[in-house]
């Protein structure tokens, strides 16, 4: 039987906030066995882009990553944040590692091509080619990775990528080895009948159920994309996608998981 | 037999010159055998400091690192400078890998006490207890591990640590498990006997002669601590010192080492 893994993904919310972080990392810490957290950036980025001068470009409502965004994204998620994370969790005797997708060439990429926009340094993931031995190897030393959403093209040079797609690609390829829970630390009790009521969480999704919640229009717009991912993730061999607010990651309890569970 | 290990300390010199980076990489990469890598972060960190409107204090001529500095520091240092080496030493096939001190707990330090000075968040190291199987564990997995100059307080802090002190430590550490050559990299052709002139190197240094060169007052000044600590790494284990300008790491040898080896 594979060894339980699981693979944590928090976001800017989370990052912004020094209570959330705090009381987060501590919830994180405690989680049994091995396990991997992936870190989003929050606004630290923008603010620090904004203060060295560094203008948002934006085509068509998209973000685009400049030359200069890059090193700021550099700066603020693979220095900052990775190593306030890590060192919150060594102070709570966590042995966490800070990780980016060129650590180790963790995360092989390309420069995304240029389409009807051009991202700019923007990366899409070789999703066969992760080092996966370089992680077993780190996890069986008991060591928990903390890994910084972006990349490298493997000519030099640095690429952004999303957080939560570095999530998904970590967790199925990490699903070789181990039985892998998913969890997306979400801003909501997790996926919801009713946007506007937290009371509304949809406990478990199926297939099925998915298929006939978007059919009846409940489930709409952003949440599909994220869904869609939640159900590839799990074809790819990853055996539970978990959406709930960070707070559900205290007491955890893999038998009895909060927020929204999808399973095939 | 222990295996050879070369250990390279860089300078803000070369972070700074992208077309001596780019040179160095590939001579570093070049190098045979397991290799570790300790970097400075140049004037990037002061200059990122101003733009982002943090004021430098010095106190009796000593640089301290306030709580905006020692953030820097981590974008800087554990993020763009760290990444970009790492990526471009993964570009030049050299499977290198980002660490900091806070990385696995690498480097457990404290913060300095408050003395004549306060300097702030900068970092003592507990030399005694570095995390060597960690880099034993990446060596042994052919991985180059690359460590930018900070570290933690355990208590979740960061902390600042110049970057020839953890090369330092770093050696007389892996001394236990390897045959440690290191190498500081240098801005001049290696310990001189006239500091104008780059013909006078002074191509070995033993106990006996650098007490000699001390007292006829060829060796003074800023380059006698650093050749003590020096004769320090060596008494503690390392098998060689040697102070070179980054060019001496080109088609290196190591029987035959460029600039001045330094030997008990």
């Amino acid at each position: 039987m594979k060894q339980a893994l699981t693979v944590v993904k928090i976001g800017g919310n989370v990052v912004d906030d020094p209570t959330a972080m705090e009381n987060f990392l501590h919830a994180f810490a405690h989680l049994p066995g091995p396990k991997l957290l992936v870190h989003g950036g929050g606004k630290i980025a923008t603010r620090t882009a904004e203060q060295l001068g560094i203008a948002t470009q934006m085509v068509e409502g998209r973000r685009i990553t400049s030359e200069e965004m890059v090193k700021v994204i550099a700066m603020v998620y693979g220095g900052l944040v990775n190593k306030q994370l890590v060192a919150g969790l060594q102070a709570l005797g966590c042995q966490a590692l800070g990780l980016s997708g060129v650590d180790g060439n963790l995360l092989p990429a390309s420069k995304r091509p240029v389409g009807a926009i051009d991202y700019g340094w923007v990366g899409d993931l070789h999703a066969d080619a992760v080092n996966t031995p370089l992680l077993q190897l780190l996890l069986t030393g008991g060591i928990t990775p903390v890994v910084a959403p972006m990349t490298h093209d493997g000519q030099g040079h640095l690429l952004n990528v999303n957080a939560d797609t570095i999530a998904a690609t970590l967790a199925s390829s990490l699903s070789n080895g181990f039985e892998v829970t998913l969890v997306y630390c979400f801003e909501k009790p997790g996926v919801l009948r009713d946007a506007d009521n937290p009371d509304t969480v949809i406990p478990i999704l199926q297939p099925a159920s998915f298929q006939a919640l978007k059919t009846e229009g409940i489930i709409h717009s952003g949440m599909i994309p994220k869904l869609d991912n939640a159900f590839e993730s799990l074809q790819k061999g990853v055996k539970k996608v978990v959406i709930c607010p960070w707070e559900g990651l205290k007491n955890w309890n893999p038998a009895h998981t909060p927020g929204t569970l999808i399973t095939l």
